[in-house]
């Protein structure tokens, strides 16, 4: 078990109605100019953009702009944030949206504080961040976890590249999580989201380092969380108990609770980054394809005692069954739940992506080397796992 | 479901050797005089001190102690540390022990900020808090999950009244969790602990409120967690893994995670308070005969419900049996495990206490009112409660 710092910083107002009257006194603690970043116009159709302007202008503070932010978020956006930070001496930026324009604001709070092109963190640049304004969001989707995590991904589309990196100084300082507005996400935003949430404690889960039992177990609780209301969020979309229970759940499946303990890895996360890199698909969808084909490629006889308590305690199955059969059935029913459970594209084939990249997206996933995780994959393993996906 | 705010600010060093190197970084980052409080002389003898010191030491700064801080501990204690750090000019307050020393120093800490007597916090000069000192705590015992909640209980033994109460400025700044401090704690404490930690997620978990499936299910695993380790932790008293799993879960039984969408009062912790005021006995000794009559008393068919899912996901009981035996089982496996498997005393005539009390000892638990948790309890239940304990 190894030794870890627990430091999560990020203060949290949860449930319905909890903007009102609490965005703009937490914003107004950082200072006067605040940068509104958001995505496509979704939150002006749906009266979230009112809603925070509202509270904006009660404060008595000045807003800024930038919208347009892309899902899979191109690094040409963060360069566009971290323009009108400097030019317009903003105080606090205030995100609003889902995992692309949270990401997208947490590089452009980093790059606001240096004088270097913010690409260059992912690179020789990375020693030299220095600080990072204040970020505050507003969560529209249950997905990625950005909103209690220190973690940004960035696509720069001119070299098909993906990158993400983790620094403390990311955390948001505050975000406001309201399982309502996440009613009006559609069948496959819900979908998709619910496999990258499920896929990161997947993530954490599957290691064969020595872990905490009661981190185990508050894992396998959040998988079932994720089993038993993926489905129910999807068919009745105003289904609180359900919108909630996701909600919570995305933040603790990646905001650093769960993993403390752990030094491996992630697996899946670098093979779908290429996919998205190279076809920008959406993350979620992508994680749902590799993470049954990745389980399976991984299964061997000194991985199977994790399969055996996965399936047991996530899925229910007989655990007097034997182990090989028990590991069996929790990849089928993981496949299961991915796919037909949550109504979305079981194959790479069948969204379109042949194998024509597979080599050098291999190559990329693992940097030339190895991804050092639950079974470590150098580049031969992984075209494996996507040929599994065909 | 209540909406709630999250807001845990505690960084907590977890593992093996975390003091060394860090502790004094810590400690400067507020100040130069430290005022180190513990209790009798056991860290003394087990090194710890010493270690502690030298921390002090290497980092520059002053060192105040306040020694014999009590079980249960005294107003009168308090009110020594507040001297101290107003004549000393204290910056921060570094506690090292178990809740009892804790939860001293977070009184201590708040008082060195008003000029009243801190023994008016509990009464009509609450509202007066003006913000603590800084509180960094280095854990000894698993237990009360001082080290990373907002809330401290002191005795006046001259009024016979144990009296605790929640604030934001009272979450330590950081906390030092070494699993290995905890090999010397001997059998008696290490199953008084544990019951302690059990009953903090029993209080949380068995309410009428909807609460989240997320939450329940880690409350779950906490508690099989406990039933898990704590015999392990008996039997084999330097067992890493069994020690690390207690000490992290009786942090999280008590943080507020858990339990941030829940309204309801705490029971058996104003039933027991009353109890240790009275006859000065171990907190978690208490509570661990009180428990389970008090879930036996609360046992009724609007209940039934909550002991159904608690008897199946904590104590592994057969689902398929009727609901009224599995809540007669979980009860039953919950005595067994406070009592016979901890090998603690299972009734208060075991040690010594009577009826005598019971009468006012209840009116007082209920504040003469009414305790308005999973089941409402006044003065006459909580009479039949104690007897039930006879």
């Amino acid at each position: 078990m190894n030794n870890f710092i627990y430091d999560i910083p990020t203060k949290v107002y949860f449930g319905k109605g909890m903007i009102e009257g609490n965005l703009g006194n937490e914003l107004k603690k950082y200072g006067k100019n605040v940068l509104l970043t958001y995505g496509g116009g979704s939150i002006k159709k749906s009266g979230l953009y009112d809603r925070v302007k509202s509270e904006i202008e009660s404060a008595g503070l000045k807003m800024f702009e930038l919208s347009g932010i892309e899902p899979n978020p191109r690094i040409e956006s963060v360069r566009a944030g971290v323009k009108i930070c400097k030019e317009e001496h903003i105080d606090v930026v205030l995100a609003v949206g889902g995992g692309s324009t949270l990401d997208c604001s947490k590089w452009i709070c980093a790059g606001a504080k240096v004088d270097f092109d913010p690409w260059d963190f992912f690179s020789e640049k990375w020693a030299d961040l220095n600080g990072a304004l204040p970020l505050i969001t507003v969560l529209t989707l249950s997905a990625t976890g950005s909103e209690m995590d220190a973690g940004g991904v960035i696509t720069n589309l001119s070299t098909n590249e993906k990158q993400g990196r983790i620094h403390h100084d990311l955390y948001p300082k505050v975000s406001f999580l309201d399982p309502t507005i996440t009613y009006s996400v559609g069948k496959f935003q819900t979908a998709a989201g619910s496999a990258d949430i499920f896929n990161h404690i997947i993530e954490t889960y599957f290691t064969r380092e020595d872990g905490m039992y009661m981190l185990d177990a508050f894992m396998e609780g959040l998988m079932r969380t994720v089993v038993k209301y993926a489905p129910v969020a999807i068919k009745e979309p105003e289904n609180y108990e359900a919108r909630a229970n996701l909600m919570w759940t995305s933040s603790w499946a990646i905001n650093g609770f769960i993993g403390m303990d752990k030094r491996k890895a992630w697996s899946c996360h670098p093979l779908e980054h290429e996919l998205s890199a190279f076809y920008d698909i959406t993350h979620g969808l992508g994680l749902a394809i590799i993470t049954p084909r990745w389980l399976r490629y991984c299964l061997n006889k000194d991985t199977l005692y994790k399969y055996v308590t996965y399936g047991v305690n996530v899925f229910g199955i007989d655990p007097s069954l034997p182990p090989e059969r028990i590991a069996d059935l929790a990849i089928e029913k993981t496949s299961e739940f991915l796919t037909k459970t949550l109504g979305l594209p079981g194959s790479l084939s069948e969204i379109g992506i042949g194998e024509e990249n597979f080599k050098i997206m291999a190559k990329k996933a693992c940097e030339g080397d190895v991804i050092d995780g639950f079974v470590p994959l150098r580049a031969d393993d992984i075209v494996k796992i996507y040929k599994m996906c065909e």
